[in-house]
This record gives C-alpha cells, structure tokens and sequence, in this order.
C-alpha cells in the first residue's frame, strides 16, 4: 500500500532538483536492481508487486504495492515489477587520491548512456575511480544506472572540478583526442589519468590544458569520429596492455 | 507544396514493411543529412523548409514544404528543416568476397544505436565490409543511419545468411566472447572475419560453430561483459594493431 505522499515523492525523483533535495534516487526493472543487489548496493527500500518474487537483505525496507500502484509510482510508461530507493552518496575525491592508480574522467559527457557505458568500461578495467564534472549527465539518472549494467555500484565515481585536481595531481594526463600520439604506443603507466570529452565538442579548454598526452586510436578508414565510450574503451584496453607485456613484444 | 498521397507516402515509411515495398527509406535531420550528401550518397528526394538552406546537387529532387506540412511528415516530435528520402539497396555478397579483406559480421545485433555504432566502427578501422543477420535492426532504421554518423553511406553493408557464408569462407572467422584467447596475442591477420553476437545471448549456436577462434578483452574488474560495440571496437583495434608492428614490439 502507498500512501499518497509516498507516491507524490517517488514520482518527483524523477527530477534532478527533487533527487538533491531528498538525498534520494529510483531505480527500476528487475534485472538492474537484481545486479546492483547482488554488488550489494545500500538501498533504503524496494517497492515491489510480488512480495514472494524479490529476495532482499533485512536491511532494505520491502513494501508490496499493486501493479495498478507502480504504475502511477513509475518512470516509465511500462512499470516493471520494482521499484527501488536509494541513497545518494557522492564521496569527495581525497586530496593526492588521483596520483595513485588509474582514474577514468569524463569532461562534459552528457549522454546519460554514454556515461553508463563508461562506467561499465572502467569496472571491465578495474580502474580505481571515475571522475565526473559538473556538466556531465547526473550519475543517479535511471539509464546511466541502467547503462551502467551494475558497474553503478561496483565503480567509485567523484564529483570534480577537472581543471582544478587534473592541475594538482603528479600522475600523467592521457587525454583521447583527433590529433594525438597513437595509443599503441603507450608506455607501461601504472598511474595514470584518462580524460573523455563530450561526443560533440571533445575536451573543454580548461581540461585540455591540463593533458599531458594527447592519445589518438589511429583512424584508417572514413569515419570522423569514434564513439566517447568506444575511444575511451580503447584507450584502456591499451593502457592495460601496456602494463602486462606479451612475450615477444615490448 | 506537398501532396496527400506524397504525405502519406513520408510517414508510411517509418514501417519495416512500407519500406521494404516501396524500397525507399527516409532520413531526417540537418546534420545527418549533411553527413550523407558529403559522402555522396544518392538520395532521390530532399523535403526542406527552407530551400536556400540546403545545397544538393542536380540529381537530387528538392521540394519545398512549409514548416506545417514538416511536421506532418516527420517521423518525430521535433521535425528537423530537412527530410530526406533515399533508395534502399543491399547488394549482395559476391560468393568468395569474404576471403579477402577483413570484414565485422553482426549477429542479431538488435539494437540499433549498437549497429549504427559498429558501422562507425567498421568505418574508422576502413573494414571492406559489414555483414548482417536478418535478425539484427534494420539497417535503414533510422536509429541506425543517426547512430553510424555518416558511415552510413561510406561501409558497404550486405544481408548475410551468416551460417552459410561463414561455413564457406578460407578466412580465419574471429568470434567475440567471454571466454576466448586474449585479443592481446592475435597474430597479423590480412583477411579475417570478425563477428559480434548481440548483447544478451551472445553468438547464435549455428554461427559459433563456424568460429575458428574465439577472442576476449581480458577482464580485471567486476563487470559482467562490455557493450557489444565496444568489444567490437577493441578487437578490431587490436586486429589492425598486429598489421602494423611496432618497434620493440613483436
């Protein structure tokens, strides 16, 4: 049973503004809420239409509602059969975190799928962190979370002022870019910083003046462009490649 | 001025089925557009609103509409100033075409920003060809042509029975997976097949049989899988990588 406040407060997450203001976020469809339970992400509670379909740990609130009840409560035009809420949570990066490890930082990605994706991409990796900036889709957005394909709750991501901690960091600034060297020939790094522009405008000035290498996936045929995610993807690939040389190469 | 029947005609289009009886497809946006007639695509018709705005050469039939008659046609919410209406061709394989070259064979790809993605993809790695399964998206969807951005008109894309070509074909058929050998080790490969299956299932049981090598990205992280496109991505990097050795490296 919902009560008519409760079902006023989920619909209004669907609003950045009310999602900052609560402290809270939605998210829904079996499938990435089954993936983001098992990477055992906190949330506070589920909101499902079959009690008996849903295995939850003891500490997540789990209330029944009627089908008829989740679809008012839902985002979407076609409700599925959960519901959940969560906390958000954006740890601040701590002061010298970025000269250890590797970090993925997406300077202006707006695509909310792109972001996901990216997500996802530095999980496959096992970087150690995930730089946002400001102007970047909201992490707690359904299809970044849905994007994400759980990595949501693997990945540890930080807002950032990219100008200001890509300048005070030690660790090289690898930034994917037309005109740069060619990525396969990335020396080993086991510290180091990936950055990502937007798909439309690539690195924001204030960023690309902090890049210390400009790396380029070489482009043989027709093709403008890559993909965000898919340059990024390939920056990492190699960058782990670099670190674990094969017999016979460098 | 646009007539009833022509109208008719435009938004019929939107369907699969009207498509494929009429053999024309449509395409909307300034950008995509622009994107095509770059790369000298042969549109029939050009539907603008505003006729000074649009350059296309003589071959091209240019009709003026007003902004009204746009919106009736468009096939989306926010119709762009241009609509565009172009023949539907799949050419067919030539038999032996697959031996030579290299060539990104698509497995019900389903979604169609993912095949729009790995057009793009085959593109900037200059593929010679993209195969597609009768169960991926259409190619002339229009999801797909925004998403490939131009690469549309510049990859040659063939309907393939993939089973069969590949059970005929010399060349080594390269499949992504999960549980493959590291991308990082293949050899240089001049003519090489490489096949991607669709997010959720992977590759289809009679096109996994015909694999000779199964490919990963290695993992060092917790997530799951990548996207279908950029596993792609990675391996036809790491395939055009092993052409061109590097010094120092193998």
């Amino acid at each position: 049973m919902l009560t008519k406040a409760e079902l006023h407060r989920l619909r209004s997450l669907r609003e950045k503004k009310s999602r900052e203001e609560l402290g809270l976020f939605v998210v829904e469809g079996e499938k990435v809420v089954a993936e983001l339970l098992a990477a055992q992400f906190p949330f506070t509670t589920l909101y499902v239409t079959d009690r008996a379909a849903f295995a939850a740990p003891s500490s997540i609130r789990l209330v029944e509602i009627t089908p008829d009840e989740m679809a008012r409560a839902s985002h979407f035009p076609t409700p599925s059969a959960v519901l959940a809420v969560g906390p958000i949570a954006r740890p601040p990066l701590a002061p010298g975190a970025l000269d250890r490890g590797l970090t993925l930082a997406l300077d202006g990605v707006q695509d909310p799928g792109n972001v996901g994706t990216l997500l996802r991409i530095a999980d496959w990796f096992a970087f150690d962190r995930v730089l946002l900036s400001p102007d970047c889709a909201d992490l707690f957005h359904q299809k970044v979370i849905n994007a994400s394909m759980g990595s949501f709750a693997r990945v540890r991501v930080h807002p950032a002022d990219l100008p200001a901690v890509l300048a005070a960091t030690t660790a090289p600034i690898l930034g994917c870019d037309l005109a740069g060297e060619d990525v396969h020939a990335l020396p080993p790094l086991s510290d180091a910083i990936v950055v990502i522009g937007s798909e439309g405008r690539g690195l924001s000035p204030g960023v690309a003046a902090c890049v210390s290498r400009r790396v380029t996936v070489p482009r043989l045929g027709g093709a403008e462009s890559l993909n965000a995610a898919v340059a990024a993807a390939i920056v990492c690939d190699n960058l782990r490649r670099a670190q674990t040389p094969r017999r016979g190469a460098r």
